[in-house]
């Protein structure tokens, strides 16, 4: 596969005139994930990873716990105009004993209440402290690591970090949701979940729905290099987790759980 | 309501040391959002111009074409503790006549193939032609009324413009898609659509949805700030919407449809 850019004709316009010359793009696919052969959800997603995406996904949505609970994961029925298969349906087996049932519908959305219900491995009670100082080498650190971003512009980050700011994974996704759940997709696989003392560090915005799925990995510290929503922060009151935004050189806003960033 | 913004306390640590102030967010809320008494979706978004925003997304999941199509719109039944109506519950009643059938499911998303049926006001035949010079002048526009972002740094932005660069609406929300409803069901409203001869654009970058809604209004020209993906770039061929990214300084790049841009 390795479909992660594609390349296109595009016509320049600056200063120095008019010329047609190739640039990469993100790319972007739908994945139509399928459980037990029936459909549960289209992504809209980066190729690549999506085994990982698929386990985040459906850790995020309270389906599964444990890389057990997936028995196996295959590409199937997706054929394009050639037949040749597109990679771009995934079906999923679960496990015998695990439910179907999942906290959230298709649309790969929550109701506010449902992740209460749904959280297995909540952070609450994790201890783990954070340095400032290494709180802001976490930016760069997932920068250096965004490989296609710097072709494309077009995607976002995610990054998954022990609380020493030493670097475990870190996945690119046009759709930032994605990028979290292709992490903690793989942190799943891995056998790391929940992921006590760990940080998560997104490159842009913070919503509700991101800090949801970093609750349900058991995620205790979520930076962001952007602002959070006033849901996500009422989220990470509720959810036990620590909510840093404004992530830029030195600087950082706390907004919850500031009792694990040393100093406070 | 005007609750677009909410109030937090933070603990603000930068080379100054230290301390604790109150902060601006950018309010998420979720919409759950009713047609005849029937949930059809629960969208996180920034609560104001719900009403639009709903006009704007049925017109993009091809339920509605027309302001008439929707009879009614009222806030109803959700309450919060203290028994207040949380405005977060929008009931639209459809006129008779009007099929409930939508061009995708719960999700707001749709697979790719759903928009070429569903697609009514197709910008393909529009003729209308932009100046390099005017679409410059678009982002600073945007900007100058994206009256939220400033205080929260939280908020996409939408805005729609004619062709000779005179802004007609702009809207603001924590989701990107509901940015681009809240402008498409204002201009529903308004009895504007089809869009003939408008220019959209948004303060981000472009995803195969995106472009996905900006046909579904007959919008010929989306001009975005940031990377188009690659699913954005082949739907704007398909739809024939000429598509504008980097839109930056006195620079841009023309994905597709340079034919509508003047001097190309």
């Amino acid at each position: 596969m390795g479909r992660v850019t594609v390349r296109r004709p595009v016509l320049r316009l600056s200063a120095d005139g008019r010329r047609r010359r190739q640039e990469a793009l993100a790319a972007e696919e739908p994945l139509e994930l399928r459980v037990d052969g029936r459909a549960l959800a289209v992504i809209m997603r980066t190729p690549g990873h999506d085994v990982e995406l698929a386990h985040g996904f459906l850790l995020a949505g309270g389906v599964i716990g444990a890389a057990g609970d997936v028995s196996t994961a295959r590409y199937c029925d997706g054929v394009d105009d050639q037949g040749r298969n597109t990679y771009n349906v995934l079906d999923l087996a679960l496990a015998p004993g695990v439910e179907r049932d999942s906290s959230y519908g298709p649309c790969g959305t929550a109701a506010p209440d449902a992740v209460r219900r749904g959280t297995r491995f909540s952070p609450a009670g994790d201890g783990v402290r954070v340095a400032p100082a290494t709180l802001t080498t976490l930016p760069d650190l997932l920068r250096e690591r965004q490989r296609v971003f710097a072709s494309t512009g077009g995607l976002h980050a995610a990054g998954l970090f022990t609380a020493a700011g030493e670097p475990l994974v870190v996945r690119e996704d046009v759709g930032r949701h994605n990028a979290v759940d292709k992490v903690v997709g793989w942190a799943l696989v891995e056998g790391r979940v929940p992921l006590s003392g760990t940080v998560l560090t997104v490159s842009g915005r913070v919503s509700f729905e991101l800090v949801r799925k970093a609750a349900m990995a058991g995620i205790p510290v979520l930076a962001a290099v952007s602002a959070p929503s006033s849901l996500a922060v009422e989220q990470a009151e509720e959810q036990g987790v620590t909510l840093v935004g404004f992530l830029r050189g030195s600087s950082m806003n706390v907004y919850t759980g500031a009792e694990r960033i040393t100093g406070s």
